[in-house]
């Protein structure tokens, strides 16, 4: 049954499991935003400093998804990923109703596992492009997801028949080149339920409340790009960091702003960064091989006579500056309005055609507005 | 012969060839310090427009030549690398006795110009660690230098025989493992003379006018430290904006912080990106080996199975803690004043003794302070 969900939706409860930097900034932003928001931090202590400012956060995990299930609370999993499995059983075995997402930053391990644990009707995955090199509850902050990109996966929308992450790329090769099959032939296909339709709403109305932009992305899709724009650089930080320090005490001494903003990111959790781009393993190959291609193209052309770097630092320059172009905020508007300089394409989930303009979205980096 | 150069010389006016974004905040910084200073700049315009702003400036190299000679004022080359050979040989015309030091970001081939002019009596190396994606008159600001490192060179104080980069690389060779060999035996080997000691001096007056630190190296091991903190990160920026391209439009949407530091630098102009590097070729290629052969170790280390980053990323992790520690200024301190982490050597120019404690700085990274 097709239905429409409109912004006229009442917004549901949120209850956020984990409250490190990402799960705790949504927390008070949601907070701030009016939302009815309540949380679960498995540490008591970090659950009393979070009461002490006045947030309803428990360190009891089964008393929490009792009420998540009588509010028809959407469940946010904040946890690293280890944590994602136990959670998502005790979730199964609490709650029957609520929906799920997740702000993991690799999307296809805990689609595995929703599927593993037949919950795919009810989730909806999620990834904010937001952070710092900070981590855990004293690092959250206000205003950290504004302007950023919230990305929200679809794959269930696109392929409800998938019971496994493995049919999904079978089914997304099958209707390659056809974007929106599955959706646009109502007849003959199995169709999503209305209850994940809610789910996804509720999870575009998340990412709004806290002003960050909802742009659409399949699992494979998302792992592949945050392959490139986000697992990439800490890769190349960290061996920037290292052969900087091959150069001995003399070579920090007169690092400045070039090392300083290239090896940010080799400043953060080396666990969470191992783990982060461990579990994205096969999607990050491929990128790490072409910035390998780069390079040793660039050591060819230095040792040449005379040497010639034209071409790359011609590239690299052109890069840069659509990145600038495409990404983020605009820049230096007199306007104190803030303008996202991505495209924005409108729809309503459910609405015939719906799948096909998020894949459209998908192609442009557009951001959704739910109408 | 030796003498004693002390702090109480007096401070000679400075003259600035080329306003851009260094040589111009040069001129405000040493303005605003009370120092005598005037400058040249070819473009007619741009010499107005300082001037409107007060400056001495004039677009006539002869007068502004005649006027430093007169005043025996140091002479800054701050120009691009192309325009430093004209400059030396209407400096070699124009001027028989004024000092001359540089701020072009790779010495060797200016070294080389220096003995082709025979002005190694005359000349030493400079180059601030400092500068922004921008460039020009227009970009140039007050307080640009402050607790940046600011090198300076003293191949010919080491080897004052040297009368080519050639011969310096013999004469280092030979003096491999005996640091300051030349300067500790004052009978049997040529001195520096005093004219080249005032140079010294003066220069060192002037990266601490700016509240710049001056660090000591020679211009091989300069050449060598900044292919690997400044030119190391340009290519990994520009390798890494062309990767990100290549996602195409999703991939920019979802740049986040990550890619925006990692990309910085390549916003920068691929003129004197393309110049700075290709200049330094010879450096370079170290140091890109160095990069290819971490990043293709990572990349066999992420298609094992299971995939095992936990090495690279600790080592980036430790690498980047220890230049948090080691370079700039402390952050985070409590007292107003500006502390700076580089260990402190002092030194009077021509006592004996003082090469070596150079070289014993260029080893630590150490800053110098004259007294």
């Amino acid at each position: 049954m097709m239905v429409q969900v409109t912004t006229t939706t009442r917004p549901r409860p949120v209850c956020i499991l984990g409250l490190g930097l990402i799960g705790g900034s949504l927390l008070r932003d949601l907070a701030a935003a009016g939302r009815e928001v309540f949380g679960y931090h498995r540490s008591p202590s970090t659950a009393r400093s979070a009461r002490k400012e006045g947030f309803e956060v428990d360190s009891n995990l089964k008393e929490t998804l009792a009420r998540a299930e009588e509010t028809g609370a959407l469940i946010v999993l904040a946890v690293p990923m280890p944590a994602v499995e136990g959670l998502l059983d005790a979730i199964a075995h609490e709650t029957s109703t609520c929906g799920i997402t997740d702000v993991v930053s690799v999307k296809t391990p805990v689609m595995d596992l929703v599927y593993d644990k037949g919950l795919e009707d009810r989730y909806v995955g999620g990834h904010p492009m937001a952070g710092t090199a900070q981590s855990g509850w004293k690092a959250s902050q206000r205003g950290l997801f504004r302007g950023a990109a919230w990305v929200i996966t679809f794959d269930h929308g696109y392929h409800p028949e998938a019971r496994s992450v493995d049919e999904l790329a079978e089914a997304d090769q099958a209707t390659l080149g056809e974007p929106g099959r599955a959706a646009l032939s109502p007849t003959g296909r199995p169709e999503v339920s209305s209850r994940w339709l809610d789910v996804w709403s509720q999870v575009a109305q998340l990412a709004d409340s806290v002003g960050a932009e909802a742009i659409p992305a399949r699992v494979h899709v998302h792992d592949a790009m945050v392959a490139r724009v986000s697992h990439l650089p800490h890769l190349l930080a960290a061996a920037l960091a290292v052969v900087g320090d091959n150069g001995g005490a003399l070579a920090f001494s007169l690092a400045a702003g070039s090392f300083r903003d290239g090896t940010r990111v080799a400043a953060s959790s080396p666990q969470l960064v191992r783990a982060m781009l461990e579990r994205n393993a096969r999607a990050l190959v491929g990128p790490v091989d072409e910035a390998i291609e780069i390079l040793t193209d660039a050591r060819e052309r230095l040792s040449a006579t005379p040497p010639d770097l034209e071409a790359l630092a011609d590239a690299g320059y052109r890069s840069r500056v659509r990145f600038d172009a495409r990404s983020g905020r605009v820049q230096g508007s007199v306007s104190p309005v803030e303008v996202s300089s991505r495209p924005v394409l409108r729809l309503r989930p459910g609405a015939p055609g719906w799948i096909r303009t998020l894949v459209q979205a998908e192609g442009l980096g557009a951001r959704i507005e739910v109408y």
